[in-house]
């Protein structure tokens, strides 16, 4: 009954995907709204995600020499303007500070939307010599972006995130860096997140402002949306100069270093709960679920199971997130409970378990049910959270692939665009114009120009027809 | 030569400790200054020794209880401005969000001061039952406050910080969270800063906006100066009150439920440098300094040194935060480099100590030389790391109860505010005329009133020598 109740309070995905999004955020408390239009409170739980995701992603980039700063949340505003086509990007989308206590500031600051001139600012005062490089820069903050529409964790004007700021003698090892960056990334939703990811190049459009190479990773979502999860981009020199940062190289003459930054943000707990999620709430990847296994004992007013439960959950605390529930709710609320928070496994004890020296594993992911000796509890437990990370990245693999279409020319791609949500593939001219009418006729938006494909293409452009130079995913996205 | 060159670079403590202090935070490349006036870039090194202050603090958090959120950085004015005695506190200080983009907002904006009244706000739609109490929240996150002056790590405009917000059924809770926040703090700086603290409560005037009771832990610095480290809050029902919060009790009665808050900000930085330091730079106490152990190759040029140094590198690391700097400068630069970084030990490695199958410890603190063998090297390093922490703790607090006078009377106390810099304990009526008349004659504030001091105190205020009712720490303060 009381499961039936708790599955009934979220809406299903097929009847409103939105809905069902919203839903799980609210009501598996992810988050709650707040006074302050468009921001959010991540709540416990989706906080906890949150810290494991840093935790991990923070060893991968200090395991390849980055180390954490913290440069401050304002830019002034003259400091903003000073690399052309970054102030254009994002003036107009800034919260402008104007006021100190009661005076009025003599100049205007905005809240950072990202730190790249802070950044610079910094480097100037640092980088002289050679030997100052490189730096290997991230830092943890929030930033804020002034969006018109907003959802939890996809679109919001605050959102936290990490952003990598590297500075380096040459553009070769700028260039090397961005794509080690965009690889760490991949991994990381791949491995940790079991999101499959095409990592590829953004179009000149797509580009982030002041970049010269934007590099992304793309994941599919269960509706069939692409969201963008991370983005590596090659400065070249475009701000150093802006800025006047140079260096005396070896020979003692005067150069201007190159430089890349890269970022991931709270956006990727939305791509967890839209590539994996269900009618029943979240799944969580076992990397980053706050609780890896939850402890629920049965008919727990009877003698010595609730001390067994007790003594089986310290004997998983030591090894996993391990977390136990002897509330006086009935083991069916509990179980729902779990399910929609997405907890990977559900381990069951009662008096006839516990006669018979075993336990019941119940899998989130397949709802599978697996009885164990209590001997082999740790092992098994271990094995099985393997198996679900696996089988969790397989099955998004295969939505994904299922999803993917190839289309050949303007009708065909406007007939997937309106009827077959996914990712569509499509080879193009590299011309703006044509990429601008895909979106007004289809709908669909470049994603990204996949890295694994030839370079010589050999077929025309989806668009006019012309020759084509790059194969390109198109999508509608978040 | 180059060791003597390095030194001359800080200004010394009895010349200038202003200046002393700004030269230790630049030349060990703790922060840089920026072009956001009144804010820091805080740079890797400065960096490091917080996320090692996060990291520990985090775990006390968690383990009595707290779980982390995240709350939005903006309050809207009519929010800010619910519970009376706060607004009037934190007005006059705070940051102005005016525009977003190019359009004016409907409602002003406030960057975050402190997140008393976010935290309301969510309260109010979470806390319904008496099921739903208590609550034992906290934030990592920073802070603005338009100060006008400005110094790194002690007063900044924006500063991190944690912020714990808690909500209780009862007073009596509350009040014990209060005081065992209060705790946790003052065991966090004495046995992983290594200083000591004086705990007690805030006279009335000193008190935070908008709270009950505040209690604070008290540092004293190396220059007599006193440094409010820590505190801690208790609310009352003030603000569930002004913000509507109410649960249904056992007995399902509507209630009021009675909150706390709590923080400490990167301005324990600063304590630790002005603690512990000296006219060769930091001395950082082991539990958070970045590196603590350096190994530095002595003739590495000859045959097996740097892969002996190296070899002892890749065994302390396994254990300790170790370094290795086989750098092309001369052993006499590293000795002072890593001095003036406060590394609290350093490992010298020779030919003739390799043939001898030791290795020479020297302690930043002392620089006393300890010989080691090889085969004793981790268990030594362990110990006198645990040596260092004491003689560093035992150090400040014999500075500091040299530091501390008493005053019977109002000349006693302005000859010793005068003419020796540190904490006087004197009595007080309680009276707040006194408190003004102590600041205006002496130049006194009250620090706090310690909490192990009689319930009847038998003596005269040391102001207006009327019966005195409490023991007061007074002094100058940062």
């Amino acid at each position: 009954m009381a499961k039936e109740k708790l599955i009934k309070e979220i809406t299903s995905m097929e009847d409103d995907f939105a809905q069902w999004y919203t839903d799980v955020c609210i009501k598996s408390q992810l988050i709650d709204y707040t006074s302050v239009k468009g921001c959010m409170v991540i709540r416990p739980y989706g906080y906890a995600i949150w810290e494991n995701i840093q935790r991990i992603l923070d060893g991968m980039f200090k395991e390849t020499g980055h180390e954490n700063v913290c440069m401050p949340m304002f830019i002034p505003e003259s400091l903003l303007q000073k690399e052309k086509d970054h102030v254009e990007g994002f003036a107009p989308e800034v919260a402008w500070v104007t006021h100190g206590g009661s005076e009025k500031l003599e100049e205007r600051l905005c809240v950072r939307p990202t730190s790249e001139t802070l950044f610079c600012d910094h480097y100037k005062n640092i980088i002289h010599s050679w030997r100052d490089l490189p730096k290997l820069y991230n830092q943890w903050v929030s930033v804020v972006r002034w969006e018109k529409t907003t959802r939890p964790f996809l679109r919001s004007r605050e959102f936290l995130w990490q952003e990598g700021h590297t500075i380096h003698a040459t553009a070769e090892e700028a260039k090397e860096e961005t794509v080690k960056m965009l690889n760490v990334y991949a991994e990381f939703c791949e491995k940790y997140l079991c999101i499959p990811v095409v990592k590829g190049l953004k179009t000149d459009k797509e580009r982030f402002a002041g970049a010269v190479e934007t590099y992304t990773i793309e994941a599919l979502m269960h509706d069939g949306k692409a969201l963008q999860s991370g983005t590596s981009h090659y400065f070249g020199d475009g701000f150093a100069k802006a800025f006047g940062i140079a260096y005396q190289d070896k020979e003692n003459q005067l150069a201007t270093p190159h430089q890349t930054s890269w970022g991931m943000t709270t956006r990727l707990i939305g791509a967890v709960i839209m590539t994996h999620g269900d009618d029943s709430g979240l799944i969580l990847p076992p990397a980053v679920a706050p609780k890896q296994i939850m402890v629920i004992p049965i008919a727990q007013h009877k003698e010595g199971v609730i001390d067994k439960a007790n003594e089986v959950y310290e004997r998983l605390k030591k090894q996993f997130r391990a977390g136990i529930d002897i509330s006086d709710q009935s083991p069916g609320w509990k179980f729902s409970e779990y399910e929609m928070k997405g907890v990977p496994l559900r381990l069951e004890l009662g008096p006839k378990d516990i006669e018979n020296n075993q336990c019941v594993l119940v899998r989130r992911d397949t709802r599978e049910k697996i009885f164990v000796s209590l001997d082999e509890l740790e092992a098994t437990v271990e094995k099985v959270l393997e198996d679900i990370s696996k089988s969790m990245f397989e099955k998004a693999l295969e939505r994904r692939e299922a999803m993917t279409y190839e289309a050949q020319d303007l009708d065909e791609m406007k007939e997937i665009a309106d009827n077959k949500p996914g990712f569509i593939k499509a080879l193009w001219c590299m011309d703006q114009e044509c990429e601008d009418k895909l979106k007004e006729i289809a709908g669909v938006s470049s994603r990204c120009m996949p890295l694994d494909q030839q370079d010589s293409i050999d077929g025309k452009c989806v668009c006019c027809g012309k020759p084509a130079k790059k194969l390109v995913y198109w999508g509608k996205a978040y």
